[in-house]
């Protein structure tokens, strides 16, 4: 599952449309961690851009005054390491906006590979999405927050990643963790 | 690096001794979202026990009110995925105290893996470690929090896991995020 020289991979965690715990379709709130743990584990695999999406101005207002506080202010020079980490974040209101920009970058539409604790129509394996960056597709992983992506969205996905297992019927992993591990069995070296 | 049938696995986060920024040993506080991330994520992996070490008799007041809340408390009626993954959480003074109570459960003592994100001696590869497990060897994985592992805690160590390589220079891996990486290596199937 190691990618010599894989093709860029950028990631974005959605906050609207997601479902709620009884399977409604919501908007969620931003949370600072997983501005932070989730920029840091990206920068860590290398991921080219780590896209926040939220239509709610005022989420992406609070999300700005976080990346702006560790990239110029007091934090850019207290912790360099959580500014370089920063500097791949991007609040966008939509996923469109994020597949416009990475088109525009790539040269070509990402893929755009869906995640989800439960099993969806057209999983692609890890091994094979392996295969394909390794072989220059760009992807852009997509993760939700809440209790998952919306089935509105899901349905425009390209593929699905399926469900990560520990061998035990619980799956109730944060979408930090899930992340983490995500990228590392995609990058991890 | 999947075990079929694992011996038991138990974690340990440790808040002191651990080092600050500066090199120097400290006690860290608990956070919130270390109990949580930390307690889902080993509950998907069928991790034993989730210990949480400090000294410190406020913090860990503050650790048994969480635990409280949703083991017991409106937590476990709203959500009950979150009071599974909590019932494996245990508050312990210090390593010594997790060590003396897992070796009574499994009749023998837990081998003592550490983790860093800096290279250590008595290095075990993930694929080694894994093939212990397998052979039925318990063993207690301890992860640092703040900027790691204190030198004196870091030299009882049995082995000591690689850091965590993600194709960057860049190793500011969040703890929550190491300890679900780490899992999925030795236990994601």
């Amino acid at each position: 599952m190691v990618a010599e020289t894989p093709a860029p991979v950028s990631i974005a965690l959605v906050h609207f449309p997601v479902r709620n715990k009884r399977g409604e379709t919501i908007g969620s709130a931003v949370t600072n961690l997983d501005v932070h743990d989730i920029a840091r584990a990206a920068r860590t695999y290398g991921v080219h851009r780590y896209y926040i999406t939220t239509p709610y101005v005022d989420q992406q207002g609070f999300v700005g005054d976080i990346i702006g506080h560790w990239r110029e202010g007091y934090g850019a020079t207290y912790n360099p390491a959580r500014k370089e980490a920063l500097e791949i974040v991007r609040v966008v209101d939509g996923l469109q906006e994020a597949i416009g920009e990475l088109t525009a970058a790539y040269g070509q539409r990402p893929l755009l590979v869906g995640t989800s604790a439960q099993p969806q129509d057209r999983t692609i394996a890890f091994a094979e999405l392996g295969r394909m960056m390794t072989a220059g597709q760009p992807v852009l992983l997509i993760f939700g927050t809440a209790h998952g992506l919306a089935p509105e969205i899901m349905a425009t996905m390209d593929a699905v990643l399926p469900p990560l297992k520990g061998g035990t019927g619980y799956n109730h992993l944060s979408v930090r963790s899930a992340v983490a591990i995500i990228l590392d069995r995609l990058l991890g070296r």
